[in-house]
């Protein structure tokens, strides 16, 4: 506390991410990083764009990415927005988009920065329970609002909603904007991007941590028609010309371009998922049905907190939440092969 | 226009940064980047962790990049923070420190994203006019405010105020934040670090973009007394836990640990200066007694605007600012010698 402080920063209770301890063989399933790296090509990029052309600005409007993105998505680039990971692409969107004079609904179970950027942004809010099998019900978001978001799939649940609902809730809801986070959408779930076309109200965000294994280069992205996008810009501009250095610009392109490795890496920790869920389940768990890259997990015997307190032990690192109707849950990232079966193990010995 | 924007985004104006245009041959003095390139121990750290370690996410807190600061400046690391630019860190100024009851103040004439920032984080702010050789006058402070805020040495006149000036405006202002941007300060200005220990209220930004010659890397730092540091860790964290993506995080650290190449980069822009000043001189401009890796420039019989198209098309982009008081003047970056060179020669032709 100082006398110095803006009133703002009085009210604020910033958002606490993921540990990244420096714990010897730590197995690390806390913040559904990728389990594999990145592209090589991506590490191509990044080593010839490391040379005397730093000395200059990037792209403040960052086009050849965004071009990369247009292929990708089948969308002109006047419908991409990107930014220093999606959480700043958020951000940005509460700013230009969310921030209205009805509230913005999304579910009580859900990404734990949403609450955050609304203190930090004065965003009127209401958090809409998930019902008792912690699914999305439409019916729910039929009130007065300025904006809906939510992820799709849910964190940390990692239950999908089907396209046809989204495309209900923006029939349902044409005058407010629908922010579909779809941070961890390549592990299984059906993307709203081939919505955008048709609704003027849709913003779908995406990261390149996840499932492009870039976390560690802060690249997100949002689609949405050019009226939408232009808001974006119109707040991105009025912060921070340039949140994009060169070697996460070109980084990034590298890995949006190497498809055949990023749907062979989705695809084994698919794989992988399916088959941590069978021996979680074998051990007496309940797993929620996950279309993510990690798993939600509960004990009917064990505490939540006392389960992650023991893989700890074990150098085994699991996200707990301590929250309303989740503290009994572990999120568990999806590691290689060889992790969760060694978490499996681990979790063998201090059940019994 | 659209009626899915916030009320804010209707009010912005975004900034405008120089120009990044792809003319071939270009001369590009627009901007102040580093005519000479960051250190090569910035390429080899670059490349080094171009790995699969990019994963991971980054430190959110930066750890070691603060330790590095902190041993360059000579303070605990406490009293460092860093974002994704000076830009980045000021916004975050603004929102953690400036945005109070009573107006900021910034001079008239200096760097345009100050009232950009006004607008976009609802700050009342009042311009305090230059005297008429742009330089600051203290009592023109001497008013209720909720803060003061300028570039030191000023942008674009590239004046820098004494270090005893400043240190007046910090007394006379005990109970309001004096940011100090010290953007230029490395190339002849006296940094107001050396302050930091004294004064609960003072804040200096600084960036690796123009002396460290990292534009294209995106990394700025403030220095303050812990309390200060703090409101800016809670804004940062209530928007974007990881704004510096691993890459970054090295990249700035090998710079700065290149103290040996930094002063040689320094020297040679500062003797650059000196002769371009002599030159611009002898061709009839007038030249403001410039701090920066820029002058300021104006010819009594040419407006500004017509020699910078002129010299723009012999692919010399230098930077004209279209406003009140400066708008006959031409803000120059320094180049190679060559290039001063070639931009002299330009001028000549231009003026004959």
């Amino acid at each position: 506390m100082s006398r110095f402080w803006s009133p703002l920063v009085h009210q604020l209770t910033p958002y606490v991410p993921g540990e990244q301890p420096k714990i010897p063989n730590l197995i690390k399933l806390n913040t559904n990083e990728s389990p594999y790296g990145p592209s090589p090509k991506v590490f191509e990029a990044i080593r010839q764009a490391a040379d005397d052309t730093l000395r200059l600005y990037p792209d403040p409007q960052a086009q050849d990415l965004k071009q990369v993105l247009a292929d990708y998505t089948g969308l002109p680039a006047d419908h991409i927005f990107v930014g220093n990971g999606s959480d700043e692409v958020l951000a940005i969107a509460y700013q230009a988009l969310l921030k209205q004079d009805k509230p913005l609904l999304f579910p009580d179970i859900s990404y734990s920065f949403y609450p955050v950027y609304c203190q930090m942004y004065q965003v009127d809010y209401e958090q809409i329970p998930l019902d008792k099998n912690f699914n999305i019900n439409l019916a729910d978001y039929q009130r007065p609002n300025g904006g809906i978001i939510f992820p799709n799939p849910n964190a940390p649940t990692g239950i999908a909603l089907p396209l046809n609902n989204i495309k209900q809730l923006l029939d349902n809801n044409p005058d407010t904007v629908v922010l579909v986070d779809e941070a961890y959408v390549d592990f299984g779930a059906e993307s709203a991007v081939a919505l955008v076309k048709d609704y003027p109200n849709l913003l779908v965000t995406q990261t390149l941590s996840k499932s492009w294994a870039l976390a560690g280069l802060r690249v997100g992205f949002a689609v949405g028609q050019p009226a939408l996008i232009e808001a974006l810009i119109r707040v991105k501009d009025s912060f921070n010309s340039y949140p994009l250095d060169r070697l996460a610009l070109v980084g990034a392109a590298a890995a949006i371009q190497d498809q055949d490795y990023f749907k062979a890496t989705c695809s084994k920790i698919i794989t992988s998922r399916e088959s941590l869920t069978a021996d979680l389940t074998a051990l007496g768990f309940e797993v929620l049905p996950s279309s993510a890259n990690f798993v939600f997990v509960s004990h009917p015997q064990h505490e939540g907190a006392w389960l992650a307190q023991k893989l700890r032990e074990k150098a085994l690192l699991v996200r707990h939440f301590n929250q309303p109707r989740i503290a009994n849950f572990l999120r568990i990232t999806l590691g290689t092969k060889e992790q969760n079966q060694l978490l499996v193990q681990a979790l063998k010995g201090i059940l019994s």
